[in-house]
């Protein structure tokens, strides 16, 4: 049995109330580690609430106990501890959360590995793909029963953040655990679905425009898998389709998938001569390197910066920096 | 252990020689299962021979032993046994492989339900998602070793057999069993990305031009969840593009990623006044009946069939069939 649980299992035990919550802009791994805790700790006979300062996206509707997540602390009087799940900075809680006086301990549960610790009792475990994955060692580890209506919250806080089995965080482990998950109820499929076949129109309608606009580059010396591909979104293709911003999110993927690219690159014109560029790779450049050096960041193989000018002038800018970056790490 | 391997074990421990094939048109799972059993048996000392009749689609041509297949039967001489490999028929060996006197034993393992056990020892395990959970399943019974080289295979017989675990065969064996394949060295997103992400820019090309196509029709009376996407390639499209008519393939999973969707259809205009129409529906509709009930066949959540006559016509016939099942379904 896992120790670095015991001291949070022991609390959990003895408490009563707990408010549990995730960050600000919730996304599949703090929604379903919301409420794959709150269920979990509902079946030991716990009086829980869940909080999110910010609405829940549609798409996570369908998750047991959604419904009774809340978004205002009003009356809700003191809790025995409030346990903070996938959250990297206490800030991320949300203002009105930060505000709030629970009366009990703070309990840190989470896989980011900036993680600062900023519980009483913290467990932070950067080899997790999910805070899911946290969530379900802790209940391996105090012998804590996980219901099928826990084990989809669980097992969609894992699916989602390591798409689907694909991300470079998906472990033996991951794969291992939602396993586990599926033998306590989880349907795979029937959640696949629910996440990743949940598009409204709107989105393929701009992906139609924005893939006519696709631009292959041969980048690298190397030939084979040093290309560069490139997308762009117009502020004129979201008046044409009426789609919001936020239904290109993902779309800079297109660009990676291609055969023989190692960079995708996605344009997205912002109101105010600005662009939003995000940058993907494959299998060896530091695209975080790069989006660094125009002034934004992000990780080696995702990453993101804005630029000012026009769409020529960014693009020729972006591009350049990427081919230098390229031209080093191809040179023989 | 389990016994149903024992005597397939007792024969690939006596033999050396073994001939292994999977079936005409490989796709991931034949491919992966070939080369995962050939590298199993070379480990433990065997002189194995991978037959294709077909040639291996260039995405698999990363897998390891990939090198060694051979579609040539001539001067191969005698094996101790044919192993056979996800092939659900015989026929489907290919006719060169079934004219050939490989001298030996025919064993047969496969996780098709349909497959009527031709071989002299049979393991078909309808249960498991691809033929490469059965031979881990193998390896484990036989406290059989199983390399890196030979797990990077069997991961992506699974792997591409369950969609990146979305299929409804994924199992909690399917997960579990390929979280331990990444124990023994397959990188799940080194493998995602060169089957997933390695498509030629004209797929991309094409798919802008089919998504132009989306149509969305309320069709059944409750309203959620019971619309029908429709996308159509025109053989215009192929020409404006240059892109084969395989680089259409799946292109029908956009029409049913759509939310309140439940049937996607893709109609693909064939040379000599036909149309080939793909159906897929998310959760509840039976398209194979409403495929066969028009000609064609397949499965109840993924079919197909052919119909000669104008877009407009082969539409309307479709549609029409497609609401009325709907509407039979949709009745409160």
């Amino acid at each position: 049995m896992e120790k670095r649980f015991d001291k949070i299992i022991e609390k959990i035990r003895e408490g009563q109330r707990f408010l549990i919550a995730s960050h600000v802009n919730p996304e599949g791994d703090a929604v379903g580690s919301l409420l794959g805790l709150t269920l979990v700790l509902r079946t030991m006979g716990k009086d829980v609430t869940p909080y999110l300062e910010d609405p829940v996206p549609g798409i996570y509707d369908f998750l047991p106990g959604a419904e009774t997540i809340v978004h205002d602390l009003k009356g809700l009087g003191r809790f025995d501890a409030l346990i903070a799940v996938d959250c990297g900075m206490k800030d991320r809680l949300g203002d009105m959360l930060n505000a709030f006086d629970h009366g009990g301990l703070l309990i840190n549960l989470d896989h980011h590995a900036t993680n600062d610790h900023y519980g009483d009792l913290n467990v932070v475990d950067a080899d997790a793909s999910a805070t899911g994955e946290v969530i379900y060692d802790l209940c391996r580890a105090g012998g804590i029963d996980i219901t099928k209506e826990a084990a989809i919250n669980l097992y969609v806080a894992i699916h989602t953040d390591t798409g689907s089995f694909r991300y470079s965080c998906t472990s033996a482990e991951s794969l291992i655990k939602a396993g586990e998950l599926v033998r306590c109820g989880a349907d795979p499929s029937d959640i696949s679905m629910r996440v990743y076949e949940n598009y409204p129109p709107v989105r393929f309608r701009l992906l139609a425009l924005v893939l006519s606009t696709l631009e292959v580059i041969k980048a690298c010396g190397k030939g084979h898998g040093g290309d560069i591909a490139t997308l762009t979104v117009s502020t004129d293709m979201f008046d044409k389709t009426a789609a919001e911003p936020d239904q290109a999110d993902g779309f800079v993927n297109y660009a990676r998938g291609i055969e023989g690219v190692e960079v995708g690159a996605l344009f997205r014109e912002c109101p105010g001569d600005e662009y939003k560029i995000s940058l993907r790779s494959k299998s060896y450049m530091d695209v975080g390197a790069v989006a660094m050096s125009l002034g934004g960041g992000g990780h080696a193989r995702a990453a993101g910066c804005t630029l000012k000018g026009s769409l020529e002038d960014v693009k020729s800018k972006v591009l350049g920096v990427v081919n230098e970056a390229m031209q080093k790490s191809c040179t023989p």
